[in-house]
């Protein structure tokens, strides 16, 4: 056999970058003896200095020496964010380096023109590590599905998000609370707004529609929402009514339409995706060969990364070795059109805000009769004259158009005390 | 790029082989727009002229004409069985085609062997097919799992016996009854004797052992109990406990002993493999980077094992196209020996049947207690003098020689009136 030896340069090490080259140090042998190659990290670097002392040894001045250097093969970028990553992803593959990286924000936004620079250049392109850590969704959706139609995606992809709702439902802390304790168990960002916003989750749906359907949406295009505004009375009330609240990444394909979406879910209790608890991520893929499919594992964490990370690694090297470059094209069957959202059609769970006393319901219920939403139930709890109290509804299915003009008139109500939280209440996900 | 034309030869055309034939065909033009790689199926034989006949242009008359075609790549073997499959797949590997297969009775017997005479012959051997119909868990483990130390592996791996297990579950129906319906439903063979005595199960964990600790055990070393003997009154006295009765295949690691064994478990109800219902399959996978992980989908049908069989088709041709041989070796990190099984330590549910007379419970606890079992709890409602009643006990970790031990000593008291139903309970499985 030809030259068996691959040398890897990383760029960023933090979380996962350091725990990357830890752990591809301890198990290069084994991985040697696993697939005959040899695989090295020969250069690091990241602008933190303190970050990039632990690897002294294998330490450069620069990302461009890195990208430079003759001898690398694969680059494993791992500093996030996306226009300096973007601008020395660009160069590597100019350079004829293949990548490895975690980064969904830069995957979700230029995959399509990162893989067509990749192909043009016969290199590349490792993204496992970018959607829901160590849980294999891309290959599997990639390579072990690759003879399947993909007709739906459910995702929960946000480790913090997941926590935050685990924490509200088993302890009935407040939103700010649960954030805090994920704070101060490493769980969430000091800036966590790219989690609760929805956003996180939004790139992760974006990338797993698009290696499945053949098509990449911008995240402008889609409706995300993220767990602001959900209050523990939400999770008690859901609670009551035999559904947990989750914040999910759904991507439907029916016929040449997709929708793709991001919001906070009421699911019932025996729904397989309501039991996955704290920081866990989970996947359920549907196929017109495959059925249904669900795939668990933790979703954060700088091993459970890495671990990604390696396989992607290890398989990039197979395919340098082999040096026949092999074509690898994410197709859409159909000329796909986003489904707007406003089309969507779901039941709904409404908590409004009102000032207790008679009428007020009839109110409500005329504004949405009128906009042809039937509603299955109502509870009222507090007996509070002449405050404001919440009101739960649980429609049928109605439209999200409908229902947004509705809630807009119903807030318009002198009687309704605050903006009514509307969440999606899915049955049959599954 | 050089030839892109990949050749098939599928031996075996029944609900697999067919479902696999009709599916590449509607998906070639897909496939090919996916890799770049065309995928023909040139040949097809079957020793039942009836299956072969929906397939006729493409028939010939002998599997060795497939063997000996010169243009054909890869075989799929789908006869099942072992002998015959096993001498034709030596054939063919000898005169350098790759192959597929979802026999996982031969690959757990002599899958040594034939990935060794692949690896000389540099041919490739795919056999996702072989567990776990559509759920890439043989990939993952291969592939992206490929860094970890995997340590446990949990699976409910038959979809007959799940089936039946959640057939008692739900409508209370005896065993005999759940095995007719499943056989009604075309989800058991006419002779379902591999699935029911756990033979099935055990050639399934024995390869997901053998991959991700690189030792193959063989069937007659391990322990493998079936459902047999499982009555409905089990099924709802587990239930009233709050468990469920679930057959797992389990593989665990702990330095360089591997315990393999398959049995009926007792699962807590909260227990994520015990909401595993009818057909479907489910393995869980811990490992040292990716923590734990579970994978859940249709373990059964033509439609889902011809997933994974089209899955094996690409990847192979994808290699054979790359022309350098890259190599696949399952690798044990120590010299591991398995741990004999009347070492284990579990906790135990007993279901003895006794006379319902003073003294009785009394005698049995003393022989327990004499062997170093101690008892959780005992149930027993019938009150029924002098007739033989159910007593039902939970007892605290035990080690299974004591158990066995101290139940062949119960078994003979003159109270007892029929064998001891033994099942293990696994609490801490996750």
């Amino acid at each position: 056999m030809s030259k068996n030896i691959i040398n890897i340069g990383v760029i960023g090490c933090g979380t996962v970058g350091s725990s990357f080259i830890k752990n591809l140090i301890t198990k290069k042998k084994i991985i040697k003896r696993k697939t005959g190659i040899e695989i090295n990290i020969s250069k690091v670097f990241d602008k933190d200095k303190n970050k990039l002392a632990q690897f002294k040894k294998l330490s450069v001045n620069s990302a461009n020496e890195i990208i430079k250097n003759r001898d690398i093969d694969i680059i494993v970028e791992l500093i996030g964010g996306i226009d300096y990553a973007y601008e020395l992803i660009l160069k590597a593959i100019e350079k004829g380096k293949s990548i490895v990286t975690a980064n969904k924000a830069l995957i979700s936004k230029y995959g399509e023109i990162i893989f067509k620079k990749a192909s043009e250049k016969n290199v590349y392109i490792g993204f496992e590590a970018s959607v829901a850590g160590a849980i294999p969704i891309i290959k599997s959706l990639k390579e072990s599905f690759i003879g399947n139609k993909i007709t739906k995606i459910l995702g929960i992809l946000n480790g913090t998000t997941n926590f935050i709702l685990s924490e509200m439902y088993y302890n009935g802390t407040s939103f700010n609370d649960a954030l805090s304790t994920a704070k101060k168990l490493g769980y969430a960002e000091a800036n966590p707004i790219l989690d609760i916003t929805g956003n996180d989750t939004a790139h992760k749906i974006l990338i797993l529609s698009y290696i499945s359907s053949g098509k990449l949406f911008s995240i402008d295009e889609i409706s995300v929402e993220g767990i602001y505004g959900i209050e523990p009375i939400d999770i008690n009330f859901a609670n009551e009514l035999g559904y947990r609240i989750k914040l999910l990444g759904i991507s439907k394909k029916e016929n040449n339409q997709i929708e793709i979406r991001v919001h906070p879910v009421l699911l019932p209790k025996s729904h397989i995706l309501s039991l996955v608890e704290g920081i866990n991520n989970a996947v359920y893929v549907e196929g017109d060969m495959i059925g249904k499919s669900l795939f668990y594992g933790e979703g954060a964490g700088g091993d459970a990364a890495s671990s990604s990370v390696i396989s992607d690694v290890i398989d990039i090297s197979k395919k340098i070795i082999s040096k026949q470059f092999i074509e690898e094209n994410f197709i859409s069957e159909n000329n796909l059109n986003l489904k707007p959202f406003d089309e969507i059609e779901t039941k709904y769970y409404f908590r409004f805000t009102a000032i207790d006393k008679p009428g007020v319901l009839a109110k409500i219920s005329k504004i949405l009769g009128d906009n042809n939403i039937s509603i299955l139930s109502v509870i009222q709890k507090q007996d509070n004259p002449k405050q404001a109290v919440p009101i739960i509804m649980l429609t049928h299915k109605a439209k999200e158009r409908n229902v947004k003009k509705a809630i807009k008139m119903i807030d318009k109500l002198e009687v309704i005390k605050k903006p009514t939280i509307i969440i999606r209440l899915e049955e049959n996900l599954m």
